[in-house]
């Protein structure tokens, strides 16, 4: 049981504390054409759950730090986030027209402006790191994390690896994994990684976060996948069963519903134990992680 | 006249090291699917003149710095310029089939491989600066000047116009000259002033090597335009006239050859002005914004 605020009010209140972030960092000068400007805010300002970034000011705070502190750590991972959906909605991508209930950038402001507002979010979130992080060390471990875990070892890698596998044939479980832990998993464990170097943790404790943040962006994966097939496109925001459609390899397809929802339950399981060690100041964290497990959207 | 070796030979000397360090920095591990990595590789190891690497390192030690020690930094703008050559190539941009004599990333790779290239790219040269810099305040500095040089506000903003551009009307001088400043001048002054600061030189410096690199940048953008009026295809490894093609304002249309020219050498002597307080160390620099009004590819 938490002893504050419901997980829901937490969020929320963080999410704010982002919110407010991103639409300052994004507030550039005449030096931006207002079209590329328009359309990198329509992104990243869209509403959203803001997942990532309120993990690197949950594990500031879970780490005795101020989560305030963190802000420019989230502003970064989700600038890296809201770039990489624009450049994957692409025609030459996943070449989707709906993103979270709106039109994706390039329908909403062509092809190559969207690519430009991809590029531009991608640059300025190191240049919300550099500038943000007062200590330069702690930003230079920061920078060298987010870009590792976004580049062509990590996040786009996993994008490319998942655009083959599309082509050419069934994954096995295993390539599955891998896929997801560079597409989905290192950008959340990142913003956690972040969090801790920010409050000044020790590498025992960056450690844990890192097997919190693998376990549950695993599991996230694997809800999401659950949720592709049984979800309802009204609370998704997007085409439900686009995955079946697009002939991707899913959990669900396959280990079946029930064996994928125990291997979600399981990776949760070890998301808590690692972050055991935290006492009070994990409650949320091991709250959240028991929430996406139990999200209907 | 140059004391030392001559200026072709010194910034051969320049561009080996600058080669093995980018095939050094892009050897990725087996994280990164193999055609992604070719991609990567296909374009950032393509012949070319390493202006802006061998300009970090010719600032460095102008400036009294060993110039390897500027390597990272000479690697990192390379490979912000050789994303955003590939990402211009697009369909969805200038729509280019052929770069440098060879088939543009995208005929060779596909769309999605060579979006994907282009954000690794990117990406990748953050990581190397934070890697490779050993000094974490100047780390984080030249990581902010290269980021607002490439972003948005710097060469994104400036593609972003220059489309907008093409699209919609005639430029007047003031306008072209504020596109090419951010297109293409601020990433030939940024490798100038990040060479500088690895060489811990002072802000006085740092501001002469500025106005060098804004001079050289905009005379080597008209030298440019007069070579597409006028010089062959088979020098410059693409088509000339290609600007005409695309009614793109450019300095010829605007000027006439001959002014055209006399701006590019007013701006040749205005960048010498600026560091002829740098003696012999700065001879060639010298040698080098003279050579790009002379050069015929």
């Amino acid at each position: 049981m938490i002893s504050g605020p419901s997980l829901a009010d937490y969020l929320k209140s963080l999410r704010t504390l982002v919110e407010a972030r991103l639409n300052y960092d994004s507030q550039l000068s005449k030096q931006c054409p207002p079209r590329l400007l328009e359309s990198i805010r329509y992104s990243l300002l869209a509403p959203g759950k803001r997942v990532r970034p309120c993990l690197a000011l949950m594990a500031c705070e879970a780490c005795g730090g101020d989560p305030k502190d963190a802000l420019p750590a989230a502003s970064a991972v989700e600038m890296i986030h809201c770039y990489s959906l624009i450049h994957d909605d692409l025609p030459a991508m996943d070449d989707d027209d709906l993103r979270r209930g709106r039109p994706t950038n390039h329908i909403q402001f062509g092809e190559s402006t969207a690519i430009l507002a991809g590029d531009a979010l991608l640059t300025l979130a190191f240049e919300v790191l550099a500038k943000g992080i007062q200590d330069p060390q702690i930003a230079v471990a920061c920078i060298a994390d987010l870009a590792a875990a976004a580049g062509a070892e990590g996040m786009v890698g996993g994008q490319q690896a998942d655009l083959e596998a599309e082509q050419t044939q069934e994954l096995t479980l295993s390539e599955l994994e891998a896929i997801h832990r560079r597409k989905t998993g290192r950008l959340l464990t990142t913003p956690l990684i972040m969090g801790g170097r920010i409050a000044c943790t020790t590498v025992e404790t960056l450690n844990n976060l890192k097997i919190y943040g693998e376990s549950v962006g695993l599991a996230f994966q694997i809800a999401d996948d659950l949720l592709d097939v049984v979800g309802d496109s009204g609370k998704m925001g997007k085409g439900v069963n686009k995955d079946a459609d697009h002939n991707k390899s899913t959990y669900p397809a396959l280990l079946g519903l029930e064996e994928s929802r125990n291997k979600a339950e399981r990776l949760i399981e070890q998301a808590c134990d690692a972050i055991s060690s935290f006492g009070e100041r994990g409650e949320y964290l091991i709250a959240l992680a028991k929430y996406i497990i139990e999200r209907d959207h």
